[in-house]
């Protein structure tokens, strides 16, 4: 809280992982000078990766342990349902560390695996970082904190869903697919007007995807599998497009995402009041990965003043987050 | 930091002045279960006060002294010119408060004197807490902490501006008037674009005024005087309606505003990232009051937690706004 950083020697970054996530958080190290890649730390074989940055060390994930004084903040970049679960917990006994765990039914149990181990290493472990969990959480609990009187609405795309590509790819039939979640325009209208309206997921959102069938595949069968799916697609109106695999390859190999939290209430009978949190995202994970490294900056903060254990983005202080001292903040960006 | 909000006694509330902010400062009160409005207390004759709730008890400004254990939080609800620069660092030595200062050039120097007060104290005092201050400026500092590379833009409005309207009403011939900021569309777009524009004050906003004369007064000559007025019209493009008095009753009685706090950054050369915190505000005093409201509560659990001196908006950690325990909120809303 208030800390003045007054830090000269970088803080030094583990990232644990290399996929899109990994390779987003050494970008991300690079745009921040007060941090440093100290190590890439891999389960592949370290002479297989290719880091961005030239010079950046990379190592077999079991020589961790040994670097550990060398290393200030690890950035976990693995899966939430095979990866985190294990890693997390695992690695807090003796790092701080960020991860990004988003299966947001099993946070309570995720959070105190995490805590034990981390106040019992005297270390301090965030879980749950990224945009949502991340961002948009921070947005709902202020929404709800300002307007106890209203409503919040969570609103996701357009952007292209991991989970619901798969599903799609995964249809007999189906050589390649991509799925985009979209926010209906009415509702994301009604809900900007303050109106509170109740809606249902339908109502909410819609799908679309973009497929390219195998050789022989019957559309029609493709299709009314697709829109179907339980849990998946069918409580959504969905739309498929058939393409070629050329054209999948050439418009759809981005991964923009994005959406809005908005929180409506009234302050008095007369008075609505509507605040709106959105995010356009050219890269999911590159935006993923940028939180992830502002909240390692507030974890290494927080470890150095004794603040040890689990913690979560409601835990962190905004000034925590930014490279400049309290002071400069107040007088610049207050 | 993670507090688990236990009490089971409200958060006693003293609201220091009672003119619009205090008013919504009472009506938001009413809103938080876990508050109370302990006591108005005023500098006009106490028996003229006619608080919204039944029993609201309304006392001198002068017996504040002696009300000390009957309160956990003031809440300061007088101006930024003439009453918070005396009356927080004053009250500060005895009291934790809310305040919500907004003279953006001296907050260093408010900053201070509070804070030595309350260091001595041992109380807790958050100043400039509001919308911007507070909200926007939150969002500009976690703007900049998630995308150092980019560049971050700030519009006001539609509102009403209480400064520039009281200009309007102090040119001579008028006889009464409202001035409302309005942000250009286009720049709006071209931010929303992530293109990071280079903008100068007359292509963010423009001035929209409504002016009832005085009679005999010489519209043109008004018109003149207000648009080419030295640092409230000159840099700007203004336009001046004359309406009778009648209209401006009717139709600029209230008090809208809000605005956007939009953040653009690259993440890669290739992928462009855009962040925009919007309000949109039916009572602009009745939300600057919900927000001195939530961080009230934010106060009076740091001071428990025996975090004295004077903060802002960015030492609060999102979860301490919110009635809510820790463990709540990561189940439920992260």
């Amino acid at each position: 809280m208030g800390l003045d950083n007054n830090a000269r020697t970088a803080i030094r970054i583990g990232i644990v992982g290399y996929g899109n996530l990994g390779r987003g958080v050494e970008a991300a190290v690079a745009r921040n000078s007060d941090m440093a890649v100290a190590g890439i730390y891999t389960r592949r074989d370290p002479a297989q990766i290719e880091p961005m940055g030239a010079g950046v060390p990379v190592h077999a994930m079991d020589s961790l342990p040994g670097h550990k004084g060398g290393i200030d903040v690890l950035v976990l970049c693995g899966g939430s349902k095979d990866d985190l679960p294990r890693q997390s917990p695992e690695l807090a006994a003796h790092f701080s560390l960020v991860d990004s765990f988003d299966t947001h039914a099993r946070i309570p149990e995720h959070f105190a695996a995490v805590d034990a181990a981390a106040q019992a290493g005297r270390t301090t472990a965030l879980i749950s970082a990224g945009w949502d969990p991340g961002m948009f959480s921070i947005n709902r609990v202020m929404g709800e904190a300002l307007l106890p009187d209203g409503a919040t609405y969570t609103f996701w795309g357009k952007g292209l869903s991991q989970g619901h590509s798969d599903a799609v790819r995964r249809v007999p039939g189906v050589a390649g697919g991509v799925q985009y979640t979209i926010p209906v325009d009415e509702a994301v209208a009604q809900v900007r007007s303050g109106l509170r309206p109740a809606l249902t997921t339908r109502e909410k959102h819609r799908r679309e995807c973009f497929v390219v069938l195998e050789a022989g595949a019957d559309a029609s069968a493709v299709r009314k599998t697709i829109v179907t799916m339980p849990h998946y697609f069918d409580e959504y109106d969905t739309t498929v497009h058939f393409i070629g695999a050329e054209e999948l390859a050439r418009e759809h190999g981005a991964m923009p995402h994005g959406g809005f939290v908005i929180r409506s209430g009234n302050t008095s009978q007369e008075n609505k009041q509507v605040i709106e949190y959105r995010l356009q995202l050219d890269s999911n994970p590159e935006f993923t990965s940028s939180v992830l490294v502002a909240y390692a900056r507030a974890v290494h903060r927080m470890q150095q003043a004794g603040q040890w254990g689990c913690k979560t983005v409601f835990d962190v202080a905004p000034g925590l987050l930014s490279p400049r001292s309290a002071a400069e903040l107040r007088a610049q960006l207050l």
